[in-house]
């Protein structure tokens, strides 16, 4: 099994992120390469979410992962082990989050040569990801069932600019006070536009409707 | 019922955190009030956890509470309604921790005259709160179950400044793969003086230790 690259990643020089996130989207654009935002609370399933949807997508999608944790390579070795993609560890040094110039550091790293599709899986943390602009094409989150359904009355912000909410661990949801429909309408409060797609990770359970929605995503990316 | 107040926090002016937060341990201890700071990720059941122990410690310990979060008053809302004792909501302003002036300005706007224990409710997240000293007694954590024991690892900084850490929600260890030996292990890497007492909020198993540990902490900070 190959050695995780671990880059440990420094702190962004540029002072205006939404201006270069704008850039490095165009870059990515330009290459062919739909960069996926992937944002949730500690433990909600991420890395669980990738390895189920990278092993689904097999033969139809090249993907590489960047798995950005303050600590570890836990989830870059999971990832690797479990689909064979390329896989980095990208070390945050304590940061609570990944702007644009950081997620460029990332992308340097990895061979884009024939990428459809790289996935960052940003630091677990409702609330500090959501102010950064990664430069991603479209930000997608996972809320876990156990979280709880009134997640986007207490987090708006991170709720409000994802493009796509997974509900995770769906499986669990006979042994907590989890209403999905409550949930979809406080996501909607924030965001009108937002979808939501109900998933277990675990057992694989709209595993293929996330697999969908990525590949319809790409397809468009390239397309425009 | 009456209406939650609700404080907007404003940013901190002070340059020097730490002494800052010594300071205001120090005023804390000539008025005999015991800070508790209570972290997590968004969704483990601090306010549940809380809502428990408040009723189990009722008679026993004069408390106020502080709910801090970004946006909505849900919890200060549900304390009061479930336990009756002075219940304030702090709002951030989107900040995604409480220093000690934020924490300062909270207590500010509770009567702390008959209060043993003030209890700090911080912003879901594992990461920005602890890198800031709130002026607490004690800091406390709560890992949830559905978490993960891996936690320790990815989120070293958290554990290693908490003395005692809850372990929620472990009715449902059967649904997830959690290991409880296995965290313990992990924690004591991160903190050998740490504390783990599992509970559950819910069935209010545990409590009673949690309930223990805070009456003998107060017990001892009123003593030095």
């Amino acid at each position: 099994m190959d050695e995780i690259r671990v880059i440990e990643i420094k702190k962004s020089i540029f002072e205006d992120n939404d201006r270069d996130a704008d850039r490095l989207r165009e870059d990515l654009r330009k290459k062919g390469v739909f960069l996926l935002n992937l944002m949730s609370s500690p433990g909600s399933g991420k890395t669980t979410t990738l390895i189920k949807t990278i092993n689904a997508l097999k033969g139809q999608l090249n993907i590489a992962v960047m798995e950005a944790d303050i600590d570890s390579d836990v989830d870059a070795k999971k990832i690797l082990e479990a689909t064979g993609v390329q896989s980095i560890q990208l070390h945050t040094g304590g940061m609570c989050h990944l702007d644009a110039e950081m997620t460029r550091q990332g992308l340097d790293n990895l061979d884009l040569d024939d990428v459809d599709l790289a996935i960052l899986e940003n630091v677990g943390n409702l609330v500090c990801p959501a102010e950064f602009d990664t430069g991603s094409s479209k930000n997608c989150m996972i809320l876990s069932v156990p979280e709880g359904h009134d997640k986007p009355l207490k987090y708006p912000l991170m709720f409000s600019i994802c493009d796509l909410v997974l509900v995770n661990k769906i499986d669990v949801m006979p042994y907590f006070d989890f209403d999905l429909a409550l949930c979809e309408k406080y996501i909607h409060m924030r965001n009108p536009k937002a979808q939501v797609i109900p998933i277990c990770a675990k057992t694989g359970e709209g595993i293929d409707k996330f697999a969908a929605w990525l590949k319809d995503q790409v397809k468009k990316w390239k397309e425009n």
